[in-house]
């Protein structure tokens, strides 16, 4: 089925303390269409500048992805440079340069309309809105966002959460919108705001799926995926937004919303986030096999498996 | 199979968001053996002053565990005064009074020479060592430590280490350890230090058990089991205790120590755990029953089972 991605196409410069790149291609949106391009058809919409050449469309284009909602404005593309220490959940910002981003309003092409599967990849919510109701015929709709929104743009995020059926957010970001230090209470509280399924991403101890009331009809109980305890986190940049292309890329492809496809999805969301931090950028993505993905599918399912 | 313990058995004074205790039943090898009493017969080895009373050994023999190893002398027992904020896996300590478990020197009875599994509870690792080499006809050893100990007895720590089969301690404790940020590296480098299995405890996120080389021909791959994402955590004290209790009862119910033998013993750690925090002190664990026990345990399946 269509999967259609609306978010940041950008550049990265980053270092941690496995060495550094220089400006290589990175944005939610870019690490989420090439994971999701595993499991089904995958739309980009995004704006990029001048220095978004053939080479990164390339890379979109080797995984199948339509990069024709891709609009190329005049100046640069977003850019963040960033440093991870030893503890690789803190990002400390070096750099950040909106460019063309700053005035990023997506509109939907006509001939992406009949897009069943939406993710809002984490913009201004009322972007997020405004997309979603480009697109009101979508069957199933996921959500990011991030403190600075759930901090400044409260109204308009409440907004947002009251269009999506799915928001993907980690400890922090949950703890800090509901304003609540226990993880399963601000589940409870985030799934009264809106969305009928929350997924809660918790670094290196996987993510959990909470369920709200009827949502579904697959009942209440949440579910927990594992991550592969790794000795070397290589560059953690995108593992939140290539987690969402696998949940959402395998969602799409069944075309089904039942427990078993959401509980996979959350496996194939670990999976592939599991090999985004094994390189820099989106360097393991790019070379990527099915064939990888589902013999570290099955390391994933034996991690956790009783009879 | 015979299982004993040996450890602190004391008494604490809490608060928490949820409410305070007065003086109430407490200690390492109390959680260990009311929790593992579910499971197999349990021995426990402890030191207790005068206001250890009937009532207090009550509760132990209410769960048909042996207290003949439960030495008593005149003076207090171990004492321990704490206070949870908001984040349960912070305890600030407001009085530690060491009474009678100063001198604590712990003897091993005659008639429990012949006890098959031994659970080395959070004491000097020189007294932990000092109890092995009087159970040297044990078939599998575990122990627990903390970052005291880490810091101030590396010597006879890695002595202990040496001499068990298995250690069991906290995500804190392991990076402390092995000097190393990434888990997965410190449990490597742990696992070089002499134990053949490594669980470490992650919290609310579950707990890890990663496997030495060759260790009990069972493969290396590590095996995660999850926790209940639970709303109200009344008081986590006794948390860790109480799985280590979960986890070796299982094993010792077993006799083998096959791969699917330790993936249930992590499952029935976390449950037994997840049933702590739910009341103060060992108030849930004394009302618990095996039914109770084996529903949650069919919960924590569902909670990562795909088929």
């Amino acid at each position: 089925m269509s999967l259609l991605v609306v978010g940041s196409v950008a550049f990265d410069a980053i270092k941690t303390p496995y060495g550094k790149t220089d400006k290589i291609l990175g944005g939610a949106a870019t690490y989420f269409s090439l994971a999701a391009s595993f499991f089904t058809h995958v739309r980009v919409v995004a704006v990029v500048g001048d220095d978004f050449t053939e080479k990164e469309k390339h890379v979109f284009h080797a995984r199948g992805i339509d990069t024709s909602g891709i609009v190329h404005q005049r100046g640069k593309s977003f850019f963040w440079s960033g440093e991870y220490g030893d503890n690789v959940n803190d990002a400390k910002s070096l750099d950040t340069q909106l460019g063309v981003f700053a005035n990023f309003n997506p509109q939907i092409p006509a001939k992406f309309k009949d897009t069943e599967y939406l993710f809002l990849a984490n913009i201004d919510p009322r972007l997020q809105l405004n997309v979603r109701r480009q697109l009101n015929g979508a069957k199933f709709v996921a959500g990011d966002t991030m403190n600075y929104w759930i901090n400044g743009s409260r109204p308009q995020l409440e907004e947002m959460l009251k269009a999506v059926d799915a928001l993907l957010i980690n400890d922090t970001e949950a703890k800090m919108l509901a304003g609540d230090t226990s993880l399963a209470r601000a589940a409870s509280k985030i799934l009264k705001m809106g969305p009928k399924a929350l997924v809660i991403k918790h670094g290196e101890y996987g993510a959990t799926v909470f369920f709200g009331h009827n949502a579904f009809g697959i009942g209440r109980h949440p579910f927990r995926a594992p991550t592969l305890p790794l000795e070397a986190v290589v560059d953690p940049t995108g593992a939140g937004d290539t987690f969402a292309g696998g949940f959402m890329g395998y969602i799409a492809s069944r075309g089904e919303l039942t427990r078993d496809v959401f509980k996979r999805a959350m496996f194939y969301g670990g999976v592939m986030g599991s090999f985004t931090v094994e390189a820099f950028g989106t360097e393991r993505l790019q070379k990527l096999t099915r064939k990888e993905i589902d013999e570290r599918y099955n390391v994933f399912r034996e991690l956790t498996h009783i009879e």
